[in-house]
């Protein structure tokens, strides 16, 4: 790999499962960003896009090649992204519906999610969301992601000691640390995918 | 179970995973319903219920124990049934997202899945639908649904012969017998199910 | 179903992946037998079976339908069970090679386990065993088992208060109460199947 | 990444989770063996290691850290390779015994199959295989593998045209492009991820 020179800034774009206002998902990027914006974590920048505008995919939206506004502005996101951090809560041993529907809005021709890294949280109760982490990384053969395989992030966020504040904060510096550890591996994968020559 | 009296009618619910007007998912469903209404099978009948209506989940549009109307009025159609049909395509190698919204609206406490036996149907290239269909499998555990194990229903739409037609109506006869041998085993799994006292 | 008179006795094989000795998956099967022998659950009746003479599956060692003596003992009593209690510790992330190894000769034709009810305990760390479950239940439904749902155990072994001695002894109350529910949820499922009129 | 120069030769460790003298999957890795050393593809070498001589995985059988000596043997070719070929048949919808049992002793303290590439191909009836696949790729999490997402590779081996002789040896010339297809893309990966800078 290169050399010298700082490495260049990784564009990062994370989406979170869970629409509710207070999900611990979505407070789990706010803390991500917050580590690259702070200095904890240098040479890399999360964009949180937000899917709630996406409409249910649905083929027939699709006219000549070109999707609906909110999709293409979606599709556009991704495609201009480094690598992938996804906040994907368990909801019934599985991923959220709004998510799967916003990977596959994403996955329609040209795929623009392929031959990139990505990571993956999540929080909630029992396994800490782990059910939903591996059916994602089976999603992502077929979108063609490169997922790192370690550290693995499942916040159990009714054990003590408190995860989160009452709006969803992050407010554990364990798990911040955890979390950190899991944005430097996405970090370190990136580089080294790109590495190509 | 009970005796020299014709068996109870059993009322299914059909739900489909994709939204598309030529869905060949949903002529499964078609079917399905036709094996039913021309006497093919008898003793059940199955009832489509669209998904469309939905919103996407988010649990700060719940007020009080109560659902957004058509949520409700999902959920009503859940709880009236005896045991479901789902017509499960394959989107990046896992259940579509509107599917998943649904089921999980449905999953809301009180669960009205919960211990009624199912069957899956998918079409699709590939392994046609093959692998959501165990995506699902897994979800059920948590809904407590049975799911029929055998027989298993995969239409490879790619291979001749043709399975359907431009409007995704099943016009395979073979494929039609295989649909109707998914129902009665899902059929004589609700009645041995049913068979509690 | 029956009657007035006492429910026939369940006969429930219990099979355990791990070989080795002090193994707190086996510790929850002697468990569950001293459940049933003491007279917290009445109506069952769990004997272990030992998977370690079995050869690796290899179907070469298969003569004119004949299997070698360890397989055909085991298959026996397989084929002799009402149920199954599977305790599938989870190694690498899936089930242990011994497991899938005494699964496979017992599915081989004619399959025994065929349309048995069973259920899965496990131990360990991370999410007490959960992983290796999920890939059980997939297995099963090739080999046509019907899993209870509910509950589900999944035993951290390293989280307190202390489950298991030095030897791989259940010690820890609240486990053993919810190893009976399973138990009881099993040999309710058992009876509601059976009840095929 | 380096120059000019060749790229160094990569080795690759081949193991097949059927132990029977006709695999067709022992077939497919003869092909790819054949086809690295008849230069249809450069700069890869490919051996098979049969892993038939381990014994059942028991950590009663560890000795001060060390293993059983087939064990210990099996292990040392796993720890001198550059990346795998897992030729993994489906056995009742997920892995082999045998597979899962070596792919076990390699991970024991110190995991010998950290942070390499790898692929998987596999050939059978149904899916082709397809099923162990995934329950492959979710145990090399853990292991932490890298494998390769595209091409997939599922052998039909039960429809037309024949793709295998009656000793297991592939003949089918399509197949044989796709199988080398995998290789390559092995090969490039292996390669990428090399590049450590």
């Amino acid at each position: 790999m290169a050399a010298a020179a700082a490495p260049p800034m990784i564009k990062v774009v994370a989406i979170c499962g869970s629409l509710r206002k207070a999900s611990t998902n979505r407070g789990l990027i706010r803390s991500a960003i917050q580590l690259c914006n702070d200095g904890s974590i240098g040479g890399m920048q999360i964009e949180y896009v937000d899917i709630s505008p996406l409409p249910f995919l649905n083929t027939d939206l699709e006219r000549d090649g070109t999707f609906p506004p909110p999709v293409e502005a979606f599709r556009r996101k991704v495609r201009g992204a480094d690598s992938f951090l996804f906040a994907s809560p368990e909801y019934n041993y599985s991923l959220t519906g709004p998510l799967k529907n916003a990977i596959d809005w994403a996955s329609r021709a040209p795929n623009v999610w392929a031959d990139k890294p990505a990571a993956i949280v999540s929080s909630g109760g029992g396994f800490g969301g782990g059910r939903s982490q591996y059916h994602l990384r089976q999603v992502g053969v077929y979108l063609d992601l490169h997922f790192i395989n370690k550290p693995e992030l499942f916040v159990k966020e009714f054990e003590p000691p408190q995860k989160f504040d009452s709006e969803g904060n992050l407010i554990d510096p364990e798990t911040t640390d955890r979390l950190r550890n899991v944005l430097l591996s996405l970090q370190a994968f990136t580089y080294r995918l790109q590495s190509k020559s």
